[in-house]
């Protein structure tokens, strides 16, 4: 039996790093994952993450030819193989690429991972046939990756689409960035929890969320004890939808998109986020713009939208891996 | 003698519509203009256009063959060459390119006049070999076309870069959009006149300009009184900067553009508002964007950019202009 060539698509995330095997023609083959502990020194990490994947190619017998590996990142930069200053991991200036080719003695390449969760969405998803949207990852973070006339926005030095710390608030919430007021401190699961715990102070009305310390608040018990009408939840998500609304009608009259897309733990919340979310933002809209902008779901799985963008980065700087993807009509500038 | 071939380029402003002859090669050959009267009748416009274009052609013997017209207005589209309700014309959805084609009977093609002052700002101006630029207009309102990687970004629908109208103060001024808020009110012609009423109204201090009634205070004399000192006016150009140097902050991370690029009247007042806009900026920015994008002035005349940007533009349809300005790498999608 001949070897299949593949490629693996991986994504770093606050919490963990999945791991995806995906064939030329684009099909996700099998997932893993390890926990990214992202104070760890970065090369114990990529240790372990060779490790993991070694041990998954063993188990098939070695059937598989690993051709290249896609990278999705916070804050990672493609032009250089940097991660810079991710918010929510202490690596700092890692030239991640570098290491990764040292370990793995294949074509590596990085993206933001908000940019590959779009590439995912454009190959994979809601935004097939559509040049101009923006995807929006609400995670740990708030990632926004920008798709202009069918490629990946990436600016001058690859950091554009860092919506996610555009300053929607002077002077509000403290951010890990340094700065304050930033859109992912309000947008983001962990905005949710901290919104949750402002409503608490506010209001007087009874919550089932009084009983949970802030550090074991996650948004998915919001998102149930909202399912089961507590007010607080209801009013955090509904808050939530409104700072969201509002940004997406700020930077909508910018790029003039055809969809903007949620992705992640929060966009699943379905119309206790969304329904908020498009009321303010048709709401906030210049009138040019009205009732032309689609925000959908994605319809990506969690945790598999980034890995098969990233890994399907990678097949465009593989020659052999001519027919497949790459004959999709995706482009990276 | 030959005839020479030449494309007009128009800038149809609040108040005045600039038009350029241009010849194939992207000089300037003579520029002239008329009073705009927006709240006028559409056709008349147009026949005011038409005589005075056909005057100056028949001066010059008619030793030049009209090949095309580019138009630069405000909110016009590229792709339907329709004007979409403009905030400072009374004209509404009208659709410019067809009037223009029975009048003149020459190809026509419309666009945004940031987009266009954008196009000539890349082709004549300080943008020349920058592919990823903001250029903001600052004149009756505050105009942005954007460049990514080496062309306009039109979105979608061609409205992309109404920036002027991301609201950047919930509750805040009344615009012309309807809306409230919006970046334009604090900062254009009208913004600064409106900072230093607001100013009026809560500082005590001695001011010249407590003397000028609201409806003949310009922008021109604002500049010259700070030239001259008035605290007043002082304050009124750092607060314009500080407040456009906190909006670039935010569209600088979704673009990560190499610069941005004032233009138009309010950027001809050099450092008063250059320097605390690139102060507020710079401390606004997110980490990874600090000290890497310029704010830098136009280098174009008042009234030239755009009409170089449509008068360019046009060449692009016109197939026997193929040598000249479309060998200059600049691509319209």
């Amino acid at each position: 039996m001949g070897l299949t060539d593949i490629t693996i698509g991986i994504d770093i995330g606050g919490t963990n790093t999945a791991i995806g095997f995906i064939d030329f023609n684009g099909k996700l083959l099998m997932s893993d994952s390890i926990p990214t502990l992202g104070n760890e020194d970065i090369e114990k990490f990529i240790m372990r993450l060779h490790s993991k994947i070694i041990s998954i190619l063993d188990q098939f017998h070695n059937q598989y030819n690993l051709a290249g590996i896609g990278v999705a990142a916070p804050n990672a930069n493609y032009f250089t193989g940097l991660i810079e200053t991710p918010a929510n991991l202490s690596w700092r200036n890692i030239n991640f690429v570098e290491l990764m080719k040292y370990y793995f003695k294949v074509p590596t390449v990085i993206i933001n991972d908000a940019d590959a969760a779009a590439i995912g969405e454009y190959m994979y998803g809601q935004a097939k046939g559509i040049k101009n949207f923006i995807e929006i990852t609400l995670g740990t973070g708030l990632g926004c990756g920008i798709f202009v006339d069918g490629n990946i926005l990436l600016g001058k030095d690859g950091l554009a689409g860092e919506f996610g710390h555009a300053i929607v608030e002077p002077y509000g919430r403290q951010c890990n960035c340094g700065r304050k007021g930033c859109l992912e401190t309000y947008v983001s699961a962990g905005g949710l929890r901290r919104t949750v715990y402002n409503l608490l102070s506010y209001y007087i009305e009874f919550s089932n969320l009084r009983d949970i310390p802030f550090n074991q608040l996650t948004s998915e018990i919001i998102y149930q004890h909202a399912l089961k009408g507590d007010s607080i939840c209801l009013r955090a998500f509904d808050y939530t939808g409104q700072v969201l609304g509002k940004s997406l009608a700020n930077i909508s009259l910018c790029f003039s998109p055809e969809a903007i897309i949620l992705f992640g733990g929060l966009a699943n919340s379905d119309d206790l986020l969304l329904k908020p979310t498009i009321h303010h933002f048709e709401k906030s809209l210049l009138n040019i713009f009205q009732n032309k902008i689609r925000i959908l779901k994605s319809s990506l799985q969690d945790g598999k939208a980034a890995v098969l963008g990233a890994g399907s980065l990678i097949l465009k700087e593989i020659p052999s891996s001519k027919s497949g993807l790459v004959n999709k009509n995706y482009e990276i500038e």
